[in-house]
C-alpha cells in the first residue's frame, strides 16, 4: 500500500480480536487463586443503618473474607468529598453499598450476603430536586447546611439589554430524564496484591492514572504502590470516568482476604449502581431581532445529582458553553443548580452536558425562527459561529465549520414537500447544530498525554501511550498518526497502552481529546524518532536532511527518488556500528487550553469541533408513533485521520441520541429503578437505527494532529432537538420532556385540537 | 532508609512473588483455547526415514494438527544453519524431531505421537569426534564434506621460541565431560496468533530479540511480526541463548491448527534435548623459566559439538582468551576443532567455554609450580594480570584486582598444616584463578541495550528495560542502579521487562553483562531523567542546577540542605503548569568492545573481571571418596551493586562448579542419554555445598555503572582446578578427566602406589 495513511479507509487494528471473539475483557480475565467478591446494597433510599451483623456469613465455609466499614480508613472520596466505599451510619441510595463479601465462587459469595442481618431505620427520603432544595427537606449529607451541592452562574453581555431589544422571545420548560450508558460489558475489576505489598487493579476505568491516585487514597495506601490495568473495554461511554465504590471494596477485600479478588457487576447492579447522566429541569428563554440576529438566552437549570456528586457534576461547564457560545448571541446569563437527593448516581456520559444543553438551544432556536417568520436554517446560518472569533465567553474558536456544516445539512430537505402527507402520516424535517470541545479539555490541572515510539530492527513500530483505547478508534488514529509521521505501514505500528506501570501519564479518556491530544504526543514522539532515522540516513546517502522524505518504509532523497534505503536497513544500520544507538523517541502535549475559572469563563479548549444534523420523521396522527427516517449529520471534524471510524463514532453517537430522542428513560421510583433490564429500558437496537449520511466538513485545525480535532461524542447532542424539530415540522407540537414517547405526542396533538378546536 | 544503594545488601525485588510461590512461570501460564503440542522424537541416532504415516494420528477426535515437514518453510536455522524444525530425510540424533502433534491435552497429543507411523532405516553413526574426523567416517550433514564444523587458531608470541626458553614444561591430556544445564523449570513455549496474523510467543528464552528475528525466518514470518514474550524464568545458565526446535515447531502448530499452542518439556525430555556444556578433549603443554615467569602455553582442543551447531560452538573464543591471557604468557599456541557427531546438542552454559579452558590452564599452572619448586599461589602471584595492561590478544585491562583475590584466597591455608592427616583421611588446599568478560562481550554486532525511565506524579519509577530476568538479578541491579541515580528508595523502582513489543532491544542474557550493559543503559536514562527532575527544582528554589542533589526522594540545595522539596513534588510542578511535561528519559549503552576477528584477536569487553578461588579437600585414601570442606571465593566485581546478590551468584557457581568437578556427568551412550534424571544424574544438592566464604575486591571499574563488573558466571570456572589441586595437595594425584568420582582417584592412588612400590 503507498500514500497518504491521514483520512485512510482503515479497519481498525483492534477489530480482528474483537470480531473473531478473541479479545480478553475484563469479565474474562482469570488471575490464579481469585475470589469472587459481592456487594450488600441497600434497599432503602435513605435509612439509617441500626445494627449489622455480619457473623453467620464469616462463620461459612468458602468465605474468605467479609468488609466493613471497621475495615475501611477513613477517607472519603468522590468529586464531591461525599462517598466511603461502604456506608456505616446510613445509607442514602437504593443500591448503596453496606459489606463486600469475598468467598471461592459467586454463588457462596451470594448466600453469604443472604446471612448479613441488617437492621435499618428508615428514614424520611427525598426524590425530587425542588422539594430537595426546601428547607424542611430531609437533608442527604447530615454533615451539609442543605441538600444544594453548588449553584454555579455563568454570564455575558447584559441581560437586561438583551430582553430590551429582543424583537421576539420565546420562553419553555424542559423535562430530561435518567438515562444511563448501559455498556455491553457491565463493571468490572479484579484487585490483586503484589507479595511487596503493592496493589495492581485490573478494570474497566477509561482514566487508569486518575484511578490509580483515587484509589490509593480510599484504601489508604500511598499512590505510587498502586497500578491500574486497563483490560479491554467493552463499552464505557464516561461509565469509567471515576472511581465508584466497587474498585476500593474489590481492594480491601483482597487485602482482608489475601487473596485476588475479582468484582464483576451483572446487568441489574449495572443498572442499579453504574453511573447516569443527570436528569434536567430547566427554564430558559431565548430573544432575536426582526432581522433575524439572536440577541440573548437565560436558562436556569436544576440537575438532580443524586445521592453522590461525580465528575459527572462538571457538565454544567458544557452546558454554560452550550449556552453562551453556540452560535453568536451578545447577552448570556445561566444558572445552574445542583442538588442531593435520594436518587440514583449520575456521573458521565457521553456527550456530558452538551445533549441537554443542545436539545433546550436548538428547540428554542426553531421557535424564534418560527416567531421571527424565518427559515430555522437561514436563520441558524445567520447567527452561526465563525472561524477565528473568541465568543465573549472567552472560547478561541480557530478552525470552524459550522456553516458548511448547516448548508450541508439542509440538502436533507430538497424534495421533500411532494410527500409529506400520506393517510394519517406526516414527515417533516427538523435541524440542530452542536458545538463541543475538540483540542482536550481542561478541566484537571493536566489535559496532557505522552507517549514513547520505538522502531525495532526490522521497522516495527510501537508506539507507548497513556491514552486508552476504549472502542472509540484510539489504537487507529494514533496507529495512522504515527504510520504518516514515520512513513510506514500502518500495520507495522502496534499501540500499547492501558498500564499506568508502563505507560507515561494521560488524563484519561474524555471531552472527546484522544485523537487530539493523544495524537499529538504520539505524533511528537515518532517525529523524534524520525529525526534519528533521518541524521542517519542523510549519512548514509549523503544527503542533505531537508531533502529526505520516508513514505512506504523507505527514506529516499526527494530530488532524486532513486536513492533510497528501505527504513528498516536505516535502524539497523544505525545501531549496528561502533558507537551505535537504537531509535527511540518520547513525546508529550498538553494543549494550550485554560482552566475554566468560578466564573465559566475561559478558553477550556485548544479547538471546537461543530456539526449539524437534519433529521427526517415520519409522525402516525393516529398513534403518535415516531419513525426516524433519515438522518443527515454533517460535521466539522477539522481533518478526518480515518473517514470510516469518524463516521462510525457519529453514526454510533446518533443512536445514542435517538435513544435519547425517543425511547430511553430509567424510571427512577422512589429511589429505585422500575426498568432496570436491556428489555425494558428503551435501548434502540440495530432495527431503530435509520439511514445515517455523514458528511464529513474537513477544516484541518491549525492545532491538531494532521489538522484533526475530536469528534468522539459529537454526534449524540443534535439528535434530540433535531427529531423534536421535525416532529414539530410534521405535526405542528412541541414536545421538551424526553424521551417524546407516541403516548406524549398523541397527548399534545389532542391537546392542539382541543386548543384549536 | 538513607544513604547509598550502590552497595546495599538488599533483597531481590522479585523474590517475595517467588518465594510465596506466586511468580507465574511458563510452565504455569494458560491462555484461551491452548492446545498442547507433543514431539515425536527420533528413537536412532543415525537413520533415514524411510516412510512417515501420519493419518491414523491425524484422524484422532481431539487431534488439531500433525506437523511434518510438509508444512515448514523452506528455511534452515540456527548458528551453523544446519537444523531444521523437523527432520525429513533423516535423523542425526536420539531425539531428533521428526513430528509434531497438537491436541486437546497432553495425554491425546501422547497418545496420536504413538498413532504414527515411521520406517527408518539405520545409518552407521559416529559418537567419537576423533573417529568422526576419520576419511571414512559417516557424515552427520551429508551436504559437507567432512564431520570438522570450524577448526580455529589462536597464537601471539613465538611458540618455539618459547619453548626453547622454558626450563620447566608440563604436559597433559584432558577430558571434560557433557554436563547440562539442568533447571529446575523445563523448557516451555506458548506459540499463538493474534486474529492480525502476528504470532506471539512466550518463551523461557534469554535471549528475546534475537529469538524474535530468528523464530520469525525460521517460520517464514517477517520478523517484525513475531512478538517475543519471555516468562518468569525458573533457572536457565545459558539453556536459553539459542532458538532450539521446539519453537518454531509450537508456532508452526498454532499457525496449523488455528489455535494457540503449549510445548513443555518434561524432565526427560530436557535431559534429551536440551543443550549441553560441550565435552572437550584436549592436549595441552606450558612452559615456565626458573625464575617463575610463564612463557608459552600451547593447546590443542577437540570439542563435540553433537548433531547441530549453536551459539555454544562461540566458546572456542572464550577458551581462546583464557588459554591467551590468563596470567601473563608471552607465546601461545590455541588450536581447537569443533567436530560434529551423532551426539546430543550443545549449547551454551555458565561459563561458556571458560570452565574447561580454567581447569586446564590451572592444572597446569600447579603442575609447573611444582616442577619449579615453588609455592603454587606465588608463582601464580607473580605472573598475575596486572591493571590497564593490554595482552598480546589485544584484552584491554583496566581495572584488575587479580592480585588481591590470590592474597585473599591465601588466607584459607593459614594455620591448616597441623590436621593435614586423621586415620586414612587427608586434606589439602588448591587453587585457582578465573579471569571473564566484565563488560559486555561482542559476539553480535551490537552488544546494546536500550532503556526508558519514567518517574510518576507520586515518585514512582518505572524502568523499562530490553534486558531480562533470568534469576540472576537484573531486577535487583537495575532497581538499585536507578535508585541511586534518581535519589530514591528502591522500594519505588519497579523493573518492567521481557516483552519485545514494549522494551528498548537488547542482545540477550550472556556473558554476564546484564548489570554492566543494562545496568548502565538505565542509568544513562535514569539521568537524563534526573536532569529534568532538576531544571524544574532549580527554577523552584531558584538554586543554580550544580548545586542541586536528591537523595531520599528530596531534592536541595548542596549548600543549604534545609531548602528542598520532595521529589514527587517537582515532578508534579513540571507536570501541573502550562507547557508542562512529565518526567521520561531514555538510555542506549553499547560497550566499546570490539568484534573479535579470525584470528580470535581483538578487546572483545570493555572490562575483565578476576577471582582466584581456595579450596580446602579432604580425600580417604581407602575409598578415594572427596569432601570438599571449604571454598574461599575471592571476586573482583569492580563495585559491588549488591554484595549479597554477588555472593549468590558466586556461591551458585561454586554448587555448579562443584558438580562439574566431582559428580555431574551425562553418561551418552550411543548417542542416548544413560542417566538423565535429577536423581542419576550427579547435581550436587545443598547439602554438597561447602561453607564458602565470599572476599569482594572492589576495583571500581572505569567503564562500569558505578564502577562495576559482571559477576555471573565467574563462580564456576575455577571450581574443578581448585580442587583437583587440592586433591592433589592432599593425596598426591592428579586426575584430569572431570568428574574426579572417587572411582578416580582410587585408580589413581593404586597406579601410584604400584609405580612407587
Amino acid at each position: 500500500m503507498s500514500g497518504s495513511w491521514i483520512g485512510a479507509r482503515l479497519p481498525k487494528p483492534d477489530a480482528p480480536a474483537k470480531v473473531a471473539g478473541r479479545e480478553v475483557y475484563g469479565h474474562d480475565l482469570r488471575r490464579p487463586n481469585a475470589l469472587e467478591g459481592k456487594i450488600l446494597r441497600s434497599p432503602y433510599a435513605h435509612a439509617r443503618i441500626v445494627r449489622l451483623d455480619t457473623s453467620a456469613a464469616e462463620a461459612m465455609p468458602g468465605v474468605l473474607a467479609v468488609l466493613t466499614t471497621a475495615d475501611l480508613p477513613e477517607a472519603v472520596f468522590g468529586y464531591g468529598k461525599d462517598n466511603r466505599p461502604l456506608k456505616g451510619n446510613k445509607v442514602r441510595r437504593v443500591g448503596d453499598e453496606v459489606a463486600a463479601v469475598a468467598a471461592v465462587d459467586a454463588d457462596t459469595a451470594l448466600e453469604a450476603l443472604e446471612q448479613i442481618r441488617v437492621v435499618y431505620e428508615p428514614l424520611p427520603a427525598v426524590f425530587d430536586p425542588e422539594e430537595a432544595l426546601r428547607p424542611d427537606a430531609p437533608l442527604v449529607h447530615e454533615g451539609r447546611e442543605t441538600n444544594l451541592f453548588r449553584r454555579q452562574v455563568y454570564r455575558h453581555g447584559d441581560l437586561e439589554r438583551g430582553l430590551a431589544e429582543a424583537d421576539v422571545v420565546v420562553e419553555d420548560t424542559f423535562e430530561l430524564p435518567y438515562v444511563t450508558n448501559a455498556p455491553l460489558e457491565p463493571s468490572f475489576c479484579l484487585a490483586e496484591f503484589e507479595p511487596n505489598g503493592d496493589l495492581v487493579l485490573y478494570s474497566t476505568t477509561q482514566v487508569p492514572f486518575l484511578l490509580q491516585r483515587d484509589l490509593a487514597r480510599a484504601i489508604g495506601l500511598p499512590p505510587e504502590r498502586v497500578r491500574v490495568v486497563q483490560t479491554a473495554i467493552g463499552g464505557s461511554f464516561g461509565r469509567g470516568l471515576d472511581m465508584y465504590p466497587f474498585e476500593p471494596i474489590a481492594a480491601l477485600l483482597a487485602r482482608k482476604a489475601g487473596r485476588p479478588v475479582r468484582l464483576a457487576f451483572d446487568r441489574q447492579e449495572e443498572f442499579l449502581s453504574a453511573p447516569m447522566r443527570q436528569p434536567v429541569r430547566a427554564w430558559m428563554r431565548s430573544g432575536a431581532r426582526e432581522d433575524g440576529s439572536l440577541v440573548f438566552r437565560q436558562a436556569r437549570l436544576t440537575l438532580d445529582v443524586g445521592a453522590y456528586v461525580s465528575w459527572g457534576s462538571v457538565t454544567t461547564l458544557v452546558m454554560a458553553e452550550v449556552i453562551g457560545s453556540l452560535y453568536r448571541v451578545p447577552h448570556v446569563h445561566f444558572e445552574a443548580l445542583q442538588v442531593y437527593t435520594n436518587n440514583p448516581v449520575t456521573g458521565a456520559m457521553r456527550g456530558f452536558g452538551n445533549p441537554q444543553a443542545t436539545f433546550m438551544v436548538e428547540v428554542q432556536m426553531d421557535r424564534l425562527a418560527e416567531a421571527l417568520g424565518m427559515d430555522p436554517l437561514a436563520f441558524r446560518l445567520y447567527n452561526a459561529n465563525r472561524p477565528n472569533e473568541i465568543t465573549p465567553q472567552g472560547l478561541k474558536i480557530t478552525s470552524c465549520g459550522l456553516r458548511e456544516c448547516l448548508q450541508a445539512a439542509g440538502r436533507l430537505r430538497e424534495g421533500l414537500t411532494a410527500r409529506r402527507e400520506r393517510g394519517t402520516l406526516r414527515r417533516g424535517v427538523g435541524f440542530a447544530s452542536v458545538m463541543n470541545v475538540g483540542g482536550g479539555a481542561r478541566i484537571y490541572r493536566s489535559d496532557g498525554c505522552g507517549a514513547i515510539v520505538k522502531v525495532d530492527d526490522f521497522g516495527r513500530v510501537t508506539v507507548v501511550t497513556g491514552s486508552s483505547e476504549i472502542g472509540q478508534g484510539m489504537d487507529a488514529a494514533l496507529t495512522q498518526i504515527v504510520a504518516e509521521t514515520l512513513g510506514v505501514a500502518p500495520e507495522h505500528v502496534r499501540v500499547v497502552n492501558g498500564d499506568t506501570a508502563i505507560a507515561p501519564w494521560d488524563v484519561g479518556v474524555h471531552a472527546s481529546r484522544t485523537t487530539f491530544v493523544a495524537g499529538k504526543a504520539a505524533m511528537l514522539a515518532a517525529q523524534e524518532a524520525r529525526r534519528q532515522i533521518i541524521a542517519t540516513a542523510c549519512e548514509l546517502l549523503d544527503v542533505h536532511p531537508d531533502r529526505l522524505e520516508v513514505r512506504d518504509g523507505v527514506v529516499f532523497d526527494r530530488d532524486d527518488p532513486e536513492r533510497g534505503l528501505p527504513l528498516d536497513k536505516v535502524v539497523r544500520a544505525r545501531h549496528f556500528r561502533p558507537d551505535g544507538r537504537v531509535i527511540m523517541g518520547t513525546g508529550w502535549y498538553d494543549p494550550p487550553n485554560e482552566m475554566v475559572g468560578e466564573d465559566l469563563h475561559g478558553n477550556i479548549s485548544a479547538a471546537y469541533s461543530f456539526g449539524a444534523h437534519a433529521a427526517e420523521v415520519e409522525v402516525d396522527l393516529e398513534t403518535g408513533r415516531v419513525r426516524v427516517l433519515r438522518v443527515l449529520a454533517a460535521h466539522d471534524v477539522g481533518r478526518a485521520i480515518n473517514p470510516m471510524l469518524v463516521e462510525g463514532q457519529v453514526e454510533g453517537g446518533i443512536a445514542m441520541g435517538l435513544g435519547y430522542a425517543l425511547s430511553e428513560r430509567l424510571q427512577v421510583e422512589q429511589g429505585r429503578p422500575a426498568n432496570g433490564s436491556y428489555r425494558e429500558y428503551g435501548l434502540p437496537t440495530a432495527l431503530d437505527v435509520p439511514k445515517v449520511e455523514t458528511v464529513l466538513i474537513e477544516t484541518h485545525d491549525p492545532e491538531g494532529p494532521f489538522g484533526a480535532k475530536g469528534v468522539g461524542e459529537m454526534g449524540v447532542p443534535p439528535v434530540a432537538a433535531a427529531v423534536a424539530n421535525a416532529i414539530f415540522d410534521a405535526v405542528g407540537v412541541r414536545i421538551n420532556r424526553l424521551p417524546i414517547t407516541p403516548e406524549r405526542i398523541w397527548e399534545a396533538l389532542q391537546e392542539k385540537e382541543s386548543d384549536g378546536g
